[in-house]
């Protein structure tokens, strides 16, 4: 089975924004075992619109729509989606009640606007959207499914997780796919792909694919058989040896974050943490705290910007940031070991360094960052030196951080 | 004019990669004036990529195809817009002695494979490639143009500079395209677009387009005309009226996010901030510094996550926490105040709130949000609750704390 998947927005059509939302979409139609073999970004134009959507339904069996659902002028998708099948709109008084009870629940009034998506094609089924307030539809048409979602991506991910899925797990003829996802943190692709090619290129099933981001690479391995042993067999036949090569370098093997595995960790030892950032400027914290419950080991933390907050909050000595300067390991050193002593954590992180653009007046060049780490043992630093712009620098800096306390961990774990 | 742009190559269709090369020939043929309509990605599938050629040339004057231009079987490009020609392809003997004099220079010998490059179309004009082996292709056909052009982007660009857009600029008739930005903070989209839609439906040019993120509204309007005087003035005679209705709403008026305004706002006064983040998490301090130079301006803050962070740091009465809880008006005032107070800012900005997805044993729903900003006269508190996930709530979160002090400085700039 094939699927096609059209993007609807003139801003998709600008030469600042992609589509993004056909990869969560390709992931969970390959999931199935359904390949996309045509992607397309339409504006906000009727005529092209529909005649984009007649052509998908003559090539392949689910169609899938994103956007222009809204409520505005310019959301034609209903309308362009009823022009292809020839089928018309009708109103549905039961969807305006629903919308006006969402708007209630916010103390606003519903916009006579609204109304447009109460709108349904005939013969479509209403796919509730928990998220937001654009229903989503699904209409079965000589043989092909032609599936309405909204733009926004969680209200279109949660809307094709409870209410697609399963409508299409029903439709598509049963295959298994098992993924294995290994994470490694802190190494550069390319010493990573000359380590482990040797391995995955004898294979063409399962099919390995390795993303970048900053200081975090992942390893997907895609098995792809009749049953579900043979695919759990393959994975562990290519996955086995790749991860004995990487070894301690993996950090998850089930996609989770990093500051995810962290937090485990923390959770399971009873461990605590603080940190104590000026690069980073709040992102340690941020990436920390957006796992949920994270309150049960995370106390807080300082961002100390100006240098008199590192010497005000930290007790950073004065003579160590006029020796060292701001951007050292005795900096590094003094911040981790301050907000250990100031929060009574079992860990303290801090980051220091020069994110860039400039180097702010710093000896130090852009992209150099120290990571330090105190423990009730003492304290540990560690110097790279990041190439990139601000925000990649920003979050090399925080992997780097969140990959020394996962050690750490480990080893006293260990030990 | 208009344009189609089609992406070759099955690895576009997994749902680790999107095709970005569209984006600089979007760029590029705005430039010229000529509006991109549809953008497609096929995989290397010589018939469906043949039938997109034929819809594309139907339906635009200038069609760009990028990718499937190398030596392999599966570079299918040449063939497929031969098939949708209904032409030949012709073997250019002095194309392979330009390959072999290039792989000579690198010391290699070229392999048989790459004589596929030196097929052109029949009527083809080849296109010089400079950084790779394979030649772009330049065909007219019945008042369309269709350019083949390599994948590599480093290849593509300087093809296209140097060789397409002296050829596009004799062929396209001059026009200008000016666009207008507008961003507004705090507003839902639906009461936004019912404000301005009286105004902005009236014209089909300028075009108008509303993006929507948590608690950011960006409005686009787009100018099409002869003369860049013309184009200014439509957007004036449009933009003008939007911005009345809008007013104090709109925090920026050529794309800054609102971090960079708010940042402007404080530098231009010499002011200083502070703030104290525990549902945000250093996502406030994050978006804050993630504009390079903010360390004029930002002094650091608090993360106080643990309530006893917030007594310990900022002098929150445990009184105030036992009674009011630490999410509550009287919390974030008492954050917002103590900030200012450790820091020596002139303004300080508090979060608190229940970011999800559970109450955490908070009273408060979950989206509930208090904001405190303290200044030199005192202190106010603005309550909010918002609806989504735990990323969101805490954009919103950070954005309405943004936005709160950007009024503000803009009313100590009257007063």
């Amino acid at each position: 089975m094939t699927a096609e998947i059209i993007a609807v927005g003139s801003e998709l059509l600008t030469p600042q924004r992609v589509d993004t939302n056909s990869l969560f979409l390709t992931d969970q139609l390959n999931g199935l075992g359904v390949e996309v073999v045509t992607k397309s970004v339409v504006g906000d134009d009727l005529d092209r619109l529909a005649d984009t959507v007649r052509r998908a339904i003559a090539q392949s069996e689910i169609v899938v729509l994103c956007g222009g659902l809204g409520p505005t002028q310019d959301d034609l998708t209903r309308d362009a989606v009823a022009a292809a099948l020839d089928r018309k709109l009708v109103y549905h008084p039961e969807i305006t009640e629903v919308l006006e009870q969402r708007f209630a629940q916010l103390r606003r009034k519903m916009a006579e606007v609204n109304k447009r998506q109460a709108f349904l094609i005939e013969g479509a089924e209403m796919l509730p959207n928990d998220r937001g307030t654009a229903p989503g539809q699904w209409i079965d048409d000589s043989g092909s499914h032609v599936i309405l979602l909204p733009g926004p991506p969680h209200e279109m991910q949660a809307m094709f997780t409870r209410q697609c899925l399963p409508r299409l797990a029903r439709i598509v003829p049963r295959q298994v796919i098992r993924t294995l996802v290994l994470r490694v943190a802190g190494m550069p692709e390319s010493d990573l792909d000359q380590l482990i090619a040797p391995v995955y290129k004898k294979y063409d099933n399962p099919a390995t694919t390795i993303l970048a981001a900053a200081g975090d690479l992942q390893i997907h391995l895609r098995a792809r058989c009749p049953t579900e042993g043979e695919a759990e067999a393959l994975l562990a036949e290519v996955g086995g040896p790749i991860e004995l090569l990487l070894g301690e370098r993996i950090y998850s093997r089930n996609g989770q974050p990093l500051e995810e595995v962290v937090g485990n960790l923390l959770r399971e030892r009873h461990s605590t943490l603080s940190v104590a950032e000026s690069a980073s400027g709040g992102l340690l914290g941020e990436r920390i705290t957006s796992v949920p419950g994270s309150s049960d080991y995370f106390l807080g933390g300082f961002i100390t910007y100006a240098s008199r907050m590192k010497v005000e909050w930290l007790g950073v000595p004065e003579e160590i940031i006029a020796e060292f300067g701001a951007v050292s390991k005795e900096t590094a050193e003094a911040m981790a070991l301050g907000a250990r002593r100031r929060t009574g954590s079992t860990y303290a992180l801090s980051i220091t360094g020069v994110a860039g653009p400039d180097s702010g007046g710093e000896q130090a060049p852009v992209g150099t960052i120290y990571v330090g780490l105190a423990d009730p043992a003492g304290c540990t630093v560690l110097h790279r030196q990041f190439f990139g712009d601000r925000t990649r620098i920003r979050q090399f800096a925080t992997q780097m951080a969140l990959d020394m306390l996962r050690r750490k961990c480990a080893q006293a774990a260990i030990a």
